[in-house]
């Protein structure tokens, strides 16, 4: 715009000076004025952003940015796809994963994004999709905001540039998270889903600590540093392992980049492995918030082998995060009335699921039996997924607790939980 | 640089004006100049392409764009990572899935890059990765060009804005994938493996013939209109299925969305699942061209329960595709020798393997134990993958044929053909 500006009080320049000036030098001056006339349409041809849109349509048209989203609805997999503008995530790390990730959450319309990072872009970022190498030297969550401001004028975009492990960036990390402005009556914090894409120990921990104090679920992610392999973890304080429960196992991609670029060294990293590893973290994220398919509590990708493990983890009633202890207190109060409901929602969804699903099948889609396909993926007690090691003897013992699922949790009372505590106490 | 010209010739037209004029207008001919050369310094404000690298470097410092990449060979899983420039990819499709990997190769540093597409950048693909809404209207090929070229301007891009299902798209399909200028000593066709990312039936097939015509190793990947499946295929003529051997799996996704626009509907489409698949998909090519890991003739991606099916698909003796059968005769007459080489190789990498992988574990990773994970995820023969369903009686015939791996081929010869032939036939 800036441009359009001096270009405009240019003409009037010209328009003034010819009127001073003597006959023989008009034709100078035409020409002066046919430059600028041509340069104002060449700064009109740099695109504008699109106006921003009150509703999602689900009109077919070639203009619609949300018609391939809204088909999402009459094709029968989510109930209510607008819903996705009341939802806030935040995103804590925009590197090889978070950005990819805030691109898709941009792209799907989602309705608020908390953007954290206190990195720069750099040129050796350029073999992960998003930055653009004319970017290098902003911070992430500068070019991001850019970027993504240009894709999709309709998210609202909040960015952070702050380190979480800090005192300070912990503070404002926890009172934006808090801030609810954006939907007020939200209950509890005012996001709705913290996404971890950091590539450090330190920052996970400290996103574990935010997520137990405030009692908010969140997603963890991670990529090998041979760039080969990765995961995406779903964290319910007090229902499932916090990430600190498990202290035996230790993140492979835990290696602070600072350390190891003093050194000489860098982590390895491909755009293929962190695009899947978002992609499969924002379809989980998507899954958990439109209520659709099953969300994984972890998937791991091993490229190598194209292999994907899954497994649940349970909190650790000897956790040494103390909110996390609190959080598995509460958790066990409102369990009984919580699977009481679970149970009458299940029912409730059987009878529907008794009637046709779809009665106009006007794609002619046939889905594939489920019951041909074994989804017993679940790794047995033995087996420790992509990336993670064990490192204290103690590991062995908690791992051999049955990895029951959520519909079998015969372990979650308080007297199963004194017996586990004796078991393990007993070694 | 055309707003640099403008401004350049101004600046002229205005210093000779000013020599004409008499000193009462300097004043004004003066700011017309200032203003000249703020245009110009925010013109230079627009960033400019890095400059081209000779050489993949290693080194490990912010300004290297492939220092993560290079980083591939110190961890082990790449064996010579600059041979990537050697390699051409021809995409066909460049939409949801293949314009993400036209973008993820170009950031791995592709020698040489082919792109197909007729279609033109709408706001209705806003939904997916890659395109920004400021490239509606201009051709998928010119705007994916427009941006590859600044992510990274060491890759050879050739567009060719054309449909590959009419018979001059075909002919310039066919003469460019034969074009050898970019490496005259490769063997075979110009380019090392073709992806398709079309989205409908007859795309595919004229890949398909294409492939089959050209000897040419090629990868098949698709996304259900429902938006939540997908898949990745490995096609080597007359070694596995061509697309046309199994004629009973009809891919769901195989409809023409020119058709679907028309009435008023469309399939609906995920960034996420889209991702997904592309980064399966480049994955894919990375293993098979780079040589590391296993490289998956099938894999499918069920997001709703997060379930990755994988399978094998032999050729089948009956092939509709003439040119099918000409590559399975070649086939089986070369491959005693290539078994023979394949066995001395793995005997090679097995002595190897017995000493020491990684003498210097300089980044403490410990690889979980592969005897652990059962990877045996190769659907039975009654599963289909993801998005294909049984059509014709025949098909339970032919998928019921023993799926046995590729060092357990006792089918290949052509008297286990000639039988398979009789059992088909004696339905």
């Amino acid at each position: 715009m800036a441009m359009e500006v001096e270009l405009k009080e240019m003409l009037d320049e010209i328009q003034s000076l010819k009127q001073s000036l003597p006959d023989s030098s008009k034709s100078s001056i035409d020409k002066l004025q046919l430059y600028v006339k041509r340069l104002t349409d060449l700064v009109k041809s740099v695109p504008v952003r699109r106006p921003k849109l009150k509703d999602m349509s689900a009109e077919v048209v070639d203009s619609n940015p949300y018609s391939r989203l809204m088909a999402l609805q009459r094709m029968g997999i989510v109930e209510n796809y607008e819903r996705i503008r009341e939802y806030s995530v935040a995103i804590v790390g925009i590197g090889g994963v978070g950005s990819v990730a805030a691109e898709m959450l941009t792209r799907c319309g989602i309705g608020r994004l908390l953007l954290y990072d206190y990195d720069k872009v750099e040129l050796a970022n350029m073999n992960r999709l998003f930055f653009r190498p004319e970017q290098a030297g902003m911070t992430k969550t500068d070019a991001a905001v850019q970027t993504l401001q240009d894709i999709n004028p309709d998210v609202v975009l909040e960015s952070y540039t702050l380190n979480i492990t800090t005192v300070q960036g912990f503070e404002t990390f926890m009172s934006s998270l808090g801030n609810k402005t954006f939907r007020p009556e939200k209950e509890g914090s005012g996001v709705d889903l913290v996404l971890s894409c950091v590539d450090n120990y330190e920052a996970r921990m400290v996103v574990n600590q935010a997520c137990n104090e405030l009692n908010q679920t969140w997603m963890e992610s991670g990529v090998s540093e041979d760039a080969v392999s990765g995961h995406i973890q779903l964290l319910i304080p007090g229902e499932t392992a916090c990430f600190a429960c498990a202290p035996p196992l230790v993140v492979a991609s835990g290696v602070d980049e600072r350390t190891l670029k003093r050194e000489g060294v860098c982590a390895a990293s491909l755009p293929t492995t962190m695009g899947v590893v978002a992609g499969l973290l924002v379809q989980n994220t998507l899954k958990y918030l439109l209520k659709f398919g099953h969300v994984s509590p972890y998937l791991g990708y091993n490229s190598l082998k194209d292999y994907f493990p899954t497994m649940e983890m349970r909190p650790n009633p000897q956790c040494s995060n103390a909110a996390c202890l609190d959080r598995q207190k509460e958790y066990l109060l409102v369990k009984p009335a919580r699977d009481a409901a679970k149970a009458k929602m299940e029912a409730e969804a059987l009878l529907v699921a008794e009637g046709p699903l779809h009665a106009d099948n006007e794609w002619n889609i046939s889905i594939v039996d489920d019951s041909e396909i074994d989804v017993k993926d679940v790794s047995s007690s033995d087996t420790l997924p992509e990336g993670l090691t064990r490192e204290l003897p103690i590991a062995d013992e908690f791992s051999r607790l049955p990895a029951s699922g959520p519909s079998d949790m015969s372990m979650d009372d308080l007297e199963e939980l004194r017996k586990q505590l004796e078991a393990l106490n007993a070694d």
